[in-house]
């Protein structure tokens, strides 16, 4: 059995923020939650996160739902080092099997990293996870035997010359035998310059009572990285874009500048996607066969089938309703679609154009300067210049309906609730309050005078 | 005389995409149309492209209109070798001058480089295009003797250790004397293990017979550089991009960001011309002396002439109609030119606004939120705040005229065709179906009524 | 006392532009404009800046307020060499105390660097910035005896193979006695291969005089990075952002990627605020705690208070009238505002919608395709969709008043000057030229007509 300890006790003073270390986001994502999504794809009993600094805060984010059943909270306050935050776990652990303890604050940790050092602890042994660094100045070295067996960890400044050659560090990751965890911890002293309780000296304790110390190393400093500082966040930040490019181009994705893409989310993409520089997906964004997203769109939720362009400047944002646009459509430049805007096949959205919790049928165009908000269009309809779904009568929203093959001239607004007819037309520069009957030509318009002796206002003196 | 042979019949499986490899695009421009760009630069008599994988889409893509008179597709399927892939082109070649072999996938192999190459085969010389790596690992090297001629080409797998510290290695590239290539081409053998005829087995025939084997070297590796998978693709990109923005730089251009800028075709600058960051030039692009571009604008096909400002986030796209704006004019934020907007000096396009096929002569204004499109409108016009051109009557395109200085409201709607005279005024929110006389104002605005004892809307409860 | 030559002739001929060398800018600022800030800082006598190639231009651009009362200009015509320069601007100083001669093309130098040198020059010193470079080839080395002093500097082509190991050089950047100056300069020969007079050559004149040399060494190469062309102006300018960029991580200032972010100008920040990619920043600009700036916003002096969201690809200019956003408002994406616009708290200002030198009080909303300008709207007003304040009759400007409470309906044109007053609700659609009463409807608009035979255009054959 697996249990997972996380400490997300900290307070992160470089982070010089009021939110918790461990709630400061990584591609959108907090770093907390980062670790918990990589905990929940392992087969584990239980899950004790230890919180302390912000842990009101901490404790209410959204946490992964597959644990739900197994995830608790415990409160660590005073912080008094890793071996005590463990220590506040302990309730919580059966004593068996192995406890995996974790840094909330180390986001991009892997599961299968995970599960060899899980591995490596069984039945009964210590496992450290390490990391081959060039340059390991500062950190603890992994000092092992003739065998290579792991004899303890030497802090920078207590190592000899040969020992500081040694380039394998301590990631502050380990497994620990579950039954040998409280008798371990109940042994660490606070006899140090901080006076706090390490969990590094469990390293010690291991070798004295003739447990074997295993150590698991990796060479991939991105995965064990910590977060101290909004420059390491930064650093991270971009570290794990380019991962998240180079794997959508060894996909077929192709990306014009794989250092000007931004993805916070999930991204799934058919064959012969391209995608320009300066783009933004968030949260669950699907985009089909062929689609190509212009320079400088930003794009949340939302699903963009086979096909449909998406010109530069444009901003879909789905939210919970989400956005869908069907197949060869044609989108932007300067779109907005909003949640609830779902666009039909071969459907035609323009410049300075904004669709919210509306439905266009196949078809439908709106090409030039418009708001479509609360309104189903029927297939074909064209959509005039400068006009406007009025939604909203100041305290309650309206549905507007317009018919297959209708065509709405341009500046018209259509107060809802009103419905135009099937092929009707709306004349330009009407106001339209009632139903405009399909067939007909409606219009509301006043009649046009010319004033032949006018005179044009003159330039006041003072202005 | 000079023939040239483009091998573009590879399937490009690492691209995962169903383009063929040739016609992916680097810089806007398929890969092969960089390749035969650099040919028709070239004094050549005749240009065979080997095709294969998407033969059909190949030989359809647009090519050099210079080579037209000179080029030839042949077939070759299956795909047997690069030495099978020459042998298809024999039939076109006359059997003398120079032969050059060239690879569709290679995007920026420079004109000089072939010239030379050619050059190294005359009279009766095999010649290697050779590039020095600092890491040749995994490339077949260059052995020369003691005097420097060329030995042959030692695989990685082949080779002793002194020879793995050869850095010269083979690109691929080579020119064969026309007289010989058949023959030589006849002796080749597929008895290896892919089962192909090796192109590079050229260099044993000609040692065999004698033949001296020049080597050209480049220290270019991005000249040389071939596209195998979207990774490569996008380093490709990368470096082609910082080519052109250091040129720019060196010819005087001010670029915010040489690597945030972007250039898929020609950019013409004049004097003192400013670009921020962000910004995407495509097709043919002329600035002229002192044009300042702002931050993350789109500019294709289009000609700006001098002192003009482009403010951010503006999309010019002229296609094939081109678009044109005059001297000391200001575009943007947020303005969109479309194909045939030609703009005459110190015109203002504001923000949201869009023009499209559209004339506006000198210190015509269109400040915010308008749409003008099919129009032909007079010197110093102002057109107003929200106001329409309505140009289209659901099947055909019609045309507005204003004459100059005329002076159009808000949001008003210009139902075309129609012709605002000079001096003309609309009043805002008018509609305008029929001609507004020169110098007079024009209305068509219903009375304005207030309703006393109006009672708002409620909210309703379920909402 | 310490007075200041900034030498500032220079025509910058690699520069390819009609612009003066030391008008160039980084970071929006002209290259000489940040010498003086810097000297500003600094507790100066007289600053005397020696123009030549453009010299109006330098003498009338904006010079820092504080060194008014000091600041002299002395022309070097022709430019016969560095040493000429400094004997220009002899007649402008007092002969006494610490001259500190800086080049007004090093645009970074710090103020405690120059603080060290002038204080080295004291009582009676030649002082030299120097500054140890990774590769000097081609650099002036500092040659020192046993003791450390400096015995001159040896240009590359002079220097022995010891010499060239060496791997200080001189900055360009002197602080001399003023006291010896005048004599010295006397002492200045031009026989050399260009025929000018050489600053450097003190040097050897303090070491015949006996007054002792003194060497004072950055390790900073970017503080003392000179601008000769548009690829070293492109450098510097990338790598001043990334210190301005470092320099805000550091303050908690959260950017998803230092790479692609723009200071040009003051930004004052508090505590957890976020910007996204690809944001300019101009002027002067402060956001409150906890502000967010999304992708591609470009914001010039403007101050945004607590809690606000930027959306993205908004534009904020402010210029000298300035922007004010209040607390927890929300604005764009495409959004623009304009100098002058005053927002209060919780306003919200959504896509494609311009405001200018307007007023908004708290809770006032517009959210859609509107323009206000020169208007002043009351708490809580909702302004409609594709409504506009007409607020220029061609000639002069009037103002649109709305009192709290109003609701403006879509497609509206308040034609200014015009009143309306609270609680007024106006009809979509309609076009106000008079006051609109508080509490009550108004409405201008024409009734609505259906056409029942009424058939659509046809496709003509021809378009």
């Amino acid at each position: 059995m697996l249990d997972v300890v996380v400490m997300a006790a900290g307070k992160g003073t470089r982070m010089k923020s009021s939110r918790p270390k461990v709630l400061h986001r990584l591609a959108g994502r907090p770093l907390l939650r980062h670790v918990l999504d990589t905990v929940a794809s392992l087969d584990t009993r239980r899950v004790v996160v230890v919180t302390g600094h912000g842990a009101e805060a901490v404790e209410q984010s959204p946490m992964p739902p597959a644990l739900a059943a197994q995830l608790a909270f415990v409160r660590q306050e005073p912080q008094r080092g890793t071996g005590d935050a463990v220590r506040h776990a302990l309730p919580q652990l059966a004593g068996d099997g192995v406890v995996l303890v974790l840094n909330g604050d180390v986001p991009l940790i892997a599961a299968p990293t995970l599960r060899a050092l899980a591995a490596a602890a069984r039945p009964d042994a210590l496992a450290l996870l390490t990391v081959v660094l060039d340059d390991p100045t500062g950190y603890g070295r992994i000092v092992r035997d003739a065998s290579g067996a792991v004899q303890g960890i030497v802090e920078q400044k207590d190592a000899s010359d040969a020992q500081r050659t040694i380039r394998e560090t301590y990631t502050g990751v380990m497994a620990v035998p579950g039954a040998r965890l409280a008798g371990w911890l109940a042994r660490l002293s606070d006899d140090n310059a901080q006076g706090e309780f390490y969990l590094t000296d469990l390293v010690a304790l291991a070798v004295a009572d003739g447990v074997p110390v295993q150590a698991v190393a990796t060479q991939d400093e991105v995965e064990v990285a910590g977060v101290n500082s909004p420059v390491q966040l930064a650093e991270l930040e971009r570290g794990f874009q380019r991962r998240q490019a180079h794997a959508l181009l060894e996909a077929g994705v192709r990306l014009a500048d794989p250092a000007r893409f931004d993805l916070r989310g999930q991204l799934e993409c058919g064959p012969d996607v391209e995608i320009d520089i300066g783009c933004i997906f968030e949260g669950r964004v699907s985009l089909g066969e062929g689609v190509r997203i212009g320079a400088h769109c930003v794009i949340a939720d939302a699903s963009i089938a086979a096909g449909t362009v998406i010109h530069p400047f444009s901003h879909i944002q789905g939210e919970a309703a989400g956005v869908q646009v069907g197949a060869d459509a044609r989108i932007g430049p300067f779109a907005r679609l909003r949640p609830g805007a779902r666009l039909g096949d071969e459907v035609h959205i323009g410049n300075f154009v904004e669709v919210k919790n509306s439905t266009l049928a196949a078809g439908a165009k709106a090409n030039h300067l418009a708001y479509l908000g609360d309104a189903t269009v029927g297939e074909r309809v064209n959509f005039g210049a400068g006009s406007i779904t009025a939604n909203y009568d100041g305290v309650n929203k309206h549905r507007t309906t317009i018919g297959a093959d209708a065509s709405i001239g341009s500046n018209c607004v259509l107060v809802a609730p009103v419905v135009i007819g099937e092929r009707a037309t709306v004349a330009g520069g009407s106001t339209i309050s009632r139903e405009a009957p399909a067939d007909q030509l409606t219009v509301a318009r006043a009649r046009q005078l010319s004033i032949e002796r006018w005179k044009r206002p003159a330039k006041k003196a003072s202005e």
